[in-house]
């Protein structure tokens, strides 16, 4: 996920100190792993690179412990693999001893594009802010340097801004002090057999451990923070792979641990300095609450987290049952109220309908085993609401449920309404068969949406199909070189973003990290 | 004094641990003061002021922390007067929650133009890394902030480059917390009458306690750095004002610490991360180590610090008599083999003949007291080094003393080679009339060098010239608006700079505080 649209500040937020402490006490253990330079690189022009850049090795990572830079040089190192912590390095001065303050540049990239396309540049609405810099200078030298603020990156261009003629500068350590709260020490192996599934499943896996901080965030990058959108996504990959299940139980209870007067939850949970809730609110976001409690009661069974949260969860339930309108059907409107997708032109109205019936569901799970006197009722809304959307969204002529005034036809309505099993599995297969002959003008921006339409298939039992789409879409970001999945991924439009610029897309993005969930879970 | 145009990393340096020591054990005590900001100003192209910009102040203090800064705004704060030290400062969102970091570029000017002129156009041969500026990026708000480098500026200048939609940031509190080791608390009170005399001798305490921190620093900007030109002067005006003579002293064992192979002192000292002499050695220099220990022991009496370093200062006047020529005459060279002043066409025989003799003079005065084996040997070095300064220097055409190959004339020859004591004192007053009848084209660049001309004038007991000239001079700067005294000073160029950029200039510099000396010393 990432940065919101709303701006709410009016409105009223209550704080829920029990909650709060409850996750505190849940902070996790990081675990530290240095990672040195592995080559200096240059970086050259090439069109047939995903993002137009290609590194050439031009030198060893000793050669860079050995070099005598000037003022006016740079250099560009390459660590090898996508990483997140702290820089740290040691600087001494060759030559006279240094009569002027060094004044360095670092620029730290997820991609190559970033430390070779200048950030001056930078025209998208997201803040320049993340483009991620720093200027030092240095007064001492010889000299020990930690960088305060964590950064993210494969690579790392250093420019040497200035010097005085009296020195030149030379690097006697650098490495970074990468940060996870994953441990990968008793990961399950991935059964399967197919070497692309496996190196899918392998990127995934780290994706998600180096989204994992203090909280689940959506990427290490941009914007760092606890979005429900994702959560619900990692969750179900840690329940296969790293299984901190502490801190899933953390998350929730910071959702819990601040809401508005009303008691929705927010999309987004800020925890430095203090804990804060986000003032952007989302239907479906916050009807994931329900889903990412069940998943978690179900592989944990903590009936006491269960107890606790229950009212929330129900809470979101009642709050989204109060925008169904009379025929059955959530009411649309054009600001941003729900996200679904990054689709400037998708029209939210079916989708969300989805959503909403699978949460029901989900709370019915919920119901029958701790609150059997929630059962009957939600029977009763799951099958009205199944039925307005079959009586008001489908479209025979088309042969797809049409979302909105203007009766929009999207990937995203289908698949979600298929989550919803709303109609027979043989109309659910037969409707996503249809999507693939029959693909509408609104595709699928995300891998956040793509994961959902491969869950749709594997839920009618497409297996081959589902893992199809995996090898094509998460496949071809490996192939692209990918060591962590993007926030973004089209492969016809590999610049694209939706905030204006490539370089503020985030290349290891939480969302993005379930195929080691589908191969795992799934058996591929 | 400013940095070295020498590079001398081949030469063997000694280090003496003893001496070492001793300097380590005096690290002085820092004062610490808190200075609030006084105004909101805004910078106005003012041919009338020196530096080209007048300030306006637009708001007061109290605004500035109650103002709403959104992205692309800037503030320029007046600290009302010349400070040294570090900013600290606490942020706060306001809006919605902070959804990106902050990014913010502070500038530090001890002039208006430094937080005006964009840095990225500065073109000097000094390094730009003296440019006093610093990017930060803020992730956690509220926020407080202390950045690590010392600074020194009266305008702080903040650009708030980079925010998000949702919030716009409050400093709701800002603060420089000063240092210094000078104490004002028990500073003699200045007896003049004059009142121009009295707000003279305030300025130049100001500069020398801007000036005092772990050593006498030539300038708090730049170089930042115990150099022995500058020291020299600073003890003077210590013995008078602050009285701080364990920093004079650790001063001299720093010198003392770390030597060329043959004994010559380096011209400055790095102090850290360790102790490191300079590779940069100045016949003038070095020679000065005589004279700070002189004037050290005459106030103090210190003779157990005279005992470990009158063998070093002995050194200096060995060196520096094997570099007379058979003649009589210090050799010239075309390399920047002796300081005097910053002047590009300036040749230095005739000046480094006079600190020569006035330094043996000055050798005379400690070993008549301490060690008299040496005084016949001083007395008919003075004499033939007088004579032949006399003999080969004096032009009896122009009435002034000429220097090098060239047969110059210069003030500085001149100054010199009166503070030298050479001809009778009625010569000396009569070659300093001449030089107000005459003024020859090469004439003084610095505070610096006319410090040794008004002491010259009062040794030849002009006091009403004397007082003159440090009205005329240092006295047009505090009309100009210095709180601090500059480094580089002319009236009919108001933007010279040897560095080829007036924004690297120091305006707060150890070599100009010297009026203090002259107004408290000779009762003006």
């Amino acid at each position: 996920m990432s940065q919101a649209l709303q701006k709410n500040g009016h409105l009223k937020m209550v704080r829920h100190p029990h909650m709060l402490a409850k996750a505190q006490e849940l902070i996790p253990e990081l675990y530290h792993h240095d990672v040195l330079p592995q080559a200096m690189i240059s970086a050259q022009p090439d069109a047939q690179q995903i993002h137009g850049w290609r590194a050439d090795v031009v030198n060893s990572a000793e050669d860079f412990f050995q070099y005598d830079f000037a003022q006016g040089e740079h250099v560009i190192i390459d660590f090898g693999k996508h990483c997140i912590g702290y820089l740290e390095f040691t600087c001494e001065a060759v030559g006279s001893p240094p009569d002027a303050p060094a004044h360095l540049q670092f620029i730290f990239g997820e991609t190559l594009a970033e430390v070779v396309e200048p950030f001056s540049e930078y025209n998208g609405w997201l803040s320049s802010s993340w483009l991620q810099q720093q200027d030092c200078y240095l007064d001492e030298l010889p000299g020990h340097t930690r960088l305060s603020r964590r950064y993210c990156c494969r690579y790392l261009r250093i420019n040497v801004l200035a010097l005085s003629r009296k020195f030149q500068l030379r690097f006697t350590s650098l490495k970074l002090d990468t940060v996870t709260s994953a441990s990968l020490a008793t990961l399950p192996a991935c059964e399967t057999v197919d070497l692309q599934l496996k190196r899918i499943d392998e990127v995934a896996v780290n994706t998600l451990k180096n989204c994992m901080h203090d909280v689940f965030e959506d990427g290490p990058k941009r914007d760092r923070r606890l979005w429900l959108g994702d959560l619900r996504l990692q969750a179900l990959v840690n329940d296969v792979t790293v299984q901190n299940y502490s801190l899933v139980k953390r998350c929730l209870y910071l959702f819990a641990a601040m809401t508005r007067e009303d008691g929705m939850v927010s999309a987004n949970i800020f925890v430095k300095p203090q804990v804060i809730a986000d003032d952007t609110f989302l239907f479906d976001y916050a009807l994931f609450f329900v889903d990412v409690l069940q998943e978690y009661v179900a592989v944990t069974d903590d009936s006491e987290t269960l107890a606790q949260l229950w009212p929330l969860a129900w809470r979101q339930i009642e709050l989204a049952m109060a925008r169904v309108a009379e025929n059955g059907i959530v009411r649309d409107s054009s600001d941003w109220w729900s996200f679904i997708d990054w689709h400037e032109d998708l029209n939210k109205q079916a989708a969300s309908q989805g959503v909403l019936i699978y949460c029901l569901n989900k709370a019915l799970m919920l119901a029958r085993t701790y609150d059997s006197s929630k059962v009957t009722w939600l029977e009763a809304q799951i099958t009205t609401l199944k039925s307005a959307a079959l009586r008001e969204l489908w479209d025979p002529q088309s042969g797809f449920f049409v979302s909105g005034e203007s009766r929009q036809i999207s990937c995203a309505s289908q698949v979600w309404l298929v989550l919803a099993d709303v109609g027979t599995p043989e109309s659910q297969r037969q409707l996503l068969a249809h999507l693939l002959t029959h693909p509408p003008e609104i595709q699928m921006n995300t891998p956040y949406m793509m994961h959902h339409y491969v869950a749709a298939l594997l839920q009618v039992n497409e297996r081959e199909q589902a893992t199809h789409e995996i090898k094509r879409y998460w496949g071809a970001m490996v192939e692209h070189g990918a060591d962590t999945f993007w926030e973004l991924f089209d492969p016809l439009r590999p610049d694209f973003s939706p905030y204006g610029s490539k370089l503020i897309n985030s290349y290891c993005h939480a969302w993005s990290c379930t195929p080691s969930w589908f191969i795992r879970k799934y058996l591929l």
